[in-house]
């Protein structure tokens, strides 16, 4: 993947890795029977603090989900205490009945943990238009704080990243180690991938002392070049959520360049990670578009490439069609000449301007991983949109399955 | 499928039908070997007059091919004396060796028929970066030239309409009788099908003597109810045209209201013959959206849930999964309340006040016609958009053939 140098993420072997590992925080995920499969479904994230600093992004549908309303309160003083997510049902387009379905759910998980309900961020994941099965939830959030852990032996912040995951075939975490503190972030999120956010739960944590403002402004500028730029099927959830929560367990504040490289790190893994397992994908696509007149103008080309069917069906079958990258192209109001378009496909300039270029034989597309390049002749700005190509599991996973 | 009610169109038992069905137009399809099935390929339509008036619309990618070029300039005049038209190859992404052969064409065309180049309008359909074998394209003009004819016995319309078939199963004909004058009309087109026109080359033939001016304005407002809401996959072509030729030869000049009405019948007509036969298509579904602010809120409104791949694998899958409904509704800046959206599926009020509604599994979505109807509950304003699901074979065919 034709990515921009960033700052080294964590693996599990490296460690730290996942929510709890910077100081201050404990997770949980628990079984509550929210899933017909029996597996987790609901997670508990505490922030124990001293600082209760928080940020968060959430869909810019229209048709938000109930959680989502009741979260932008919740962050909107730039203090959270708490996380509780289920998997199993979105709560979205669920009228009066789901709003007061999220707030009981803030409630409970406050109540047990000693809280504030308005300090309590609400995730929701699942089939959009049911209600949640109450009876079981506030049990499983009983059961989720009575198992609460930090990392280590008992790894809380494994078992909340496995209880949020829908058709994910993994658990996503990730981690970055800065200068005195330390990072951590999990996601799930595996259809319905778009831009202003994919449906997805994120979950990022810290120990550096950060304050609010800049917690936000550091989580925009990470979003927006990471999970604002996969964009696996061109749908655009009802649900998704970005939370960011520092502790200052770690002491001393952190350099604000190198915590916005560092989260900027972890997002950016996390969204490949998300674009890896995206349903039914079977190549990772990195469109990197380069020599634009604005970074604008090398987003909405990459996007609009991205969102093309016959482009993913194309990389599905093998077939470097580059007619379907420069007819993608042409439907943008981006700054460009026809005839000076060039396009690579994993290195083959299959494209010369606007027309033939090298032979399209030359391309091999057998790999998971192709990268197209699209050179706009027309400025100094790049963006690389992130996306999958469109296969029979696709079809398969969401005609076959409700979500 | 829930259209507005149109001024009746005629089917070949009703006759007038097809391009050569109004007095004055001679056309002719034969096969010259561009495409390998051996299958027709080349078509010539002539206009014999007396009036030769023309009126065009063409893609609006800005990667267009060398026949849009060429036919902008043609019928930028208001004249064309005929058209030739190819499928076995776009013309697309071709450079100025492209140019030449479209131009060499029409003047190779025009000799024959002892007319000028500069009124003969040129299309092409197949694959895009390839350059047309005019080997064999210019004896294929000859021999399309020699078999010219009218309707009836030897149907030069249909053999027209037979060979600019690229992926359709059926070819496309249609036909309206005015008072003391016809419209026939021929079309090709079944991937790539979008706004802005679909993959589509278009002809329209009339008998009445209608001026330039008119035969515009009539064309714009034609296809803008009918093309340009066929939105099969999302993808804008390179080549679309839809080219509208007047001969007079019916004498009386028509009914300006009656013209405009029954042109966009015909369009209306051809545009649910190419959802219909839309590649890989298991269905083919109107969303309506009514009770809107303004006609652009109701059409931007169904075009998003048209092109939601996740709405359209769930209606192949014969889900009738609303959510898919409300989040694609919720990406746009129409005018709406999410608490007050009502959706409709096939007749059942699936989602009521942007909640649940009927039970979902009383709609029946065995058939191949379903009719999403979306309740903006914003003003009194609608628009249909037409789209198809997405399949197994949609896949299969734009990844196992190049186009």
């Amino acid at each position: 993947m034709s990515t921009p140098a960033l700052p080294q993420t964590a693996t599990a072997e490296q460690g730290p890795f996942g929510i709890t590992a910077p100081a201050g925080f404990r997770a949980a995920g628990v079984p509550a029977g929210l899933k017909s499969t029996g597996k987790p479904d609901v997670a508990v994230v505490v922030n124990d603090g001293p600082l209760k600093h928080a940020a968060a992004v959430f869909t810019s549908n229209r048709v938000a989900a109930a959680p989502v309303h009741w979260s932008r309160q919740v962050v909107s003083d730039g203090r959270a205490d708490a996380v509780v997510l289920n998997s199993g049902g979105a709560n979205a387009c669920t009228g009066p009945e789901g709003f007061g379905n999220t707030h009981r759910t803030a409630e409970h998980t406050a109540e047990r943990l000693g809280v504030s309900a308005s300090d309590v961020v609400v995730c929701s994941t699942g089939l959009i238009g049911v209600q949640l099965p109450m009876d079981r939830l506030i049990p499983g959030v009983d059961a989720a704080v009575d198992a609460l852990g930090t990392g280590g032996e008992h790894d809380g912040g494994a078992a909340a990243a496995a209880a949020i995951m829908t058709t994910d075939s993994v658990s996503k975490q990730s981690g970055f180690a800065g200068t005195g503190y330390s990072i951590g972030g999990m996601a799930k999120g595996a259809g319905m991938l778009a831009p202003g956010l994919a449906t997805m739960l994120v979950v990022l944590t810290t120990d550096a002392a950060v304050e609010p403002a800049e917690l936000d402004r550091a989580l925009r500028a990470a979003t927006r070049v990471s999970f604002d730029r996969a964009d696996s099927d061109g749908c655009m959830s009802t649900n998704d959520t970005v939370v960011l929560l520092a502790s200052g367990a770690a002491g001393a504040p952190a350099d604000p360049e190198e915590f916005a490289a560092g989260l900027a790190a972890v997002c950016t893994d996390l969204a490949l990670q998300l674009i890896h397992d995206a349903e039914g994908a079977a190549h990772d696509i990195a469109i990197r578009t380069f020599n634009a007149a604005d970074e604008a103008d090398a987003e909405v080309v990459g996007r609009a490439v991205a969102r093309s069917n016959l482009f993913k069906t194309a990389i599905f079958g093998q077939d470097p069609n580059w007619g379907r990258v420069l007819s993608a192209v042409g439907t943008t109001d981006a700054a460009f000449e026809p005839d000076r378009l060039n396009v690579s496909i994993n290195g083959v300039q299959v494209c010369r301007a606007g027309g033939v270029g090298e032979d399209r034989d030359l391309v091999d597309l057998s790999g998971r991983e192709v990268t197209v390049e699209i050179d706009l002749a027309a400025g100094e700005a790049e963006a690389t949109i992130w996306t999958n190509d469109l296969t029979h599991d696709y079809v398969h996973e969401n005609s076959a399955y409700s979500s």
